[in-house]
């Protein structure tokens, strides 16, 4: 397993980290010895988390309230970590417009496009740099299932995913020449609090047995039992010098192959009935 | 062949229209007896080709200077169309920082996240909910081969290809309830005047024959010899009301079929000592 602070250096970025699979990825570095640069809008949960990770790993934290969809993003971040040394990126956040595209107000997905595709580029634009000066870091990309094929409901969300997806591949091949890691990492289902209240939030109840089964009949495997955030975030360690792509569970990678070779049609067309069936 | 008038109504909205694809994407339409609305930033070239539609096809043109990265992008389309019924949206613009990411300014790479993300989002947003309240219509999003990995040189290209290629596939699900055709159209190599442009400011020559053989035992085809973009048009046009994605050759749908069967190391790899062997 790589040892973190001497491949890459002492500091790790962790943007969308007061919560969920964001606050996980902090965790798992902090364990690893990696003081953290927390990037988050809302400040209070950020203290906790913070204060939380000096507790349990002795660690540096250094919490930075920025929403990461203003133009000043580069600004807040480089005024909070220009006497850092960072040596990873995890470009963790992401907004999604949950809802049909048309339905949904043009300035959510707007919103998702500055989250999901500007913000990412801004931050492993003006770290990488920084990392490729030194000769060493890391830039990982958060990617989704919902990034390989057009998604209803999350239509816009996919596409930013997909977005980070291919910056990411393209970052291992340009970045690796100059002794930078680069990684796109593909998360299939998570249970984050922000899973959990869509599920909650959802039209209907959640689906009955019966109905998961005709989804599982329709070819799509998405509706398997969500990791946990620790899984997920623990699952990328070994991953990190093995780009351009890698997946949170073996499971997720088999799906993504098995779907590479059927017929675009089905594939979109079993993604919507999940989603439809889950999210109306 | 789908009568475009009578399935999607008058007309069609092309977005990048002055020159290359686009203006063949026009003369596609108008010669099937659409009326078009051409968006492209430079005006007399713009002027040019709507005089030349006008001339060669009896329909009506209306060219409108915007810059498609314009945060008023919306409210000048608006302006120069809301007396019109526009049946067909086809995002052809793009905007492709040539160049390894992190030399190129981040200025450039945000730009082209307006003009391949965000611009597209906004057009299919707006005219698809016009379309959908009148039962009728057909949006298409032009990506690319380079949205299918990771591609260096162009690594903010291809991620915003990768954005318009799965929104393309969910609109494609969502809107088909709605009596509205979506497809996500992936170009290959397509001799338009800013490929060739390309090539003559790379930093070589043309790559030579040994060379090409090099790449193609790499695994890439895609120095295969470019189309026209008068073909690449014309392909479009039965492939309307086949979503969710459709492939301008089907050299390039079997290459991408090859390449999903790959690992991804090296299908990027393969992408990279192309764009690495002509572009530098």
């Amino acid at each position: 397993m790589i040892d973190l602070t001497e491949r890459y250096g002492p500091w790790a970025v962790v943007a969308g980290a007061s919560t969920g699979l964001g606050a996980a990825f902090a965790e798992e570095l902090a364990r690893r010895g990696m003081n953290v640069v927390l990037l988050a809008r809302r400040a209070t949960l950020l203290e906790e988390t913070a204060a939380g990770l000096r507790e349990r790993h002795g660690v540096s934290v250094r919490p930075v309230t920025v929403d990461l969809a203003s133009p000043d993003l580069w600004s807040v971040v480089s005024a909070a970590t220009d006497d850092l040394e960072i040596g990873m990126l995890v470009y963790n956040a992401m907004y999604d417009p949950t809802g049909r595209f048309l339905e949904v107000p043009l300035a959510e997905h707007l919103k998702a496009v500055a989250v999901n595709c500007a913000a990412p580029t801004i931050l492993a634009h003006e770290l990488g740099r920084r990392m490729v000066d030194r000769g060493r870091g890391c830039v990982v990309l958060v990617s989704s299932m919902a990034a390989l094929q057009g998604i209803k409901v999350f239509a816009s969300y996919g596409a930013g995913k997909a977005y980070g997806l291919i910056l990411g591949e393209g970052l291992w091949d340009e970045l690796r020449e100059q002794g930078v890691d680069a990684l796109a990492y593909v998360v299939g289902a998570t249970a984050t609090p922000h899973y959990v209240e869509m599920q909650e939030a959802a039209s209907g109840a959640r689906p009955t047995e019966a109905q998961l089964a005709e989804v599982r009949r329709a070819g799509s495997e998405a509706v398997a039992a969500p990791r946990t955030p620790e899984q997920v975030a623990a699952a990328l360690m070994p991953l990190l010098d093995r780009g351009p792509r890698g997946y949170s569970h073996p499971d997720d990678e088999a799906r993504a192959e098995a779907d590479a070779r059927r017929p675009r049609r089905e594939v979109v067309e079993a993604m919507g009935k999940m989603t439809s069936l889950v999210w109306g």
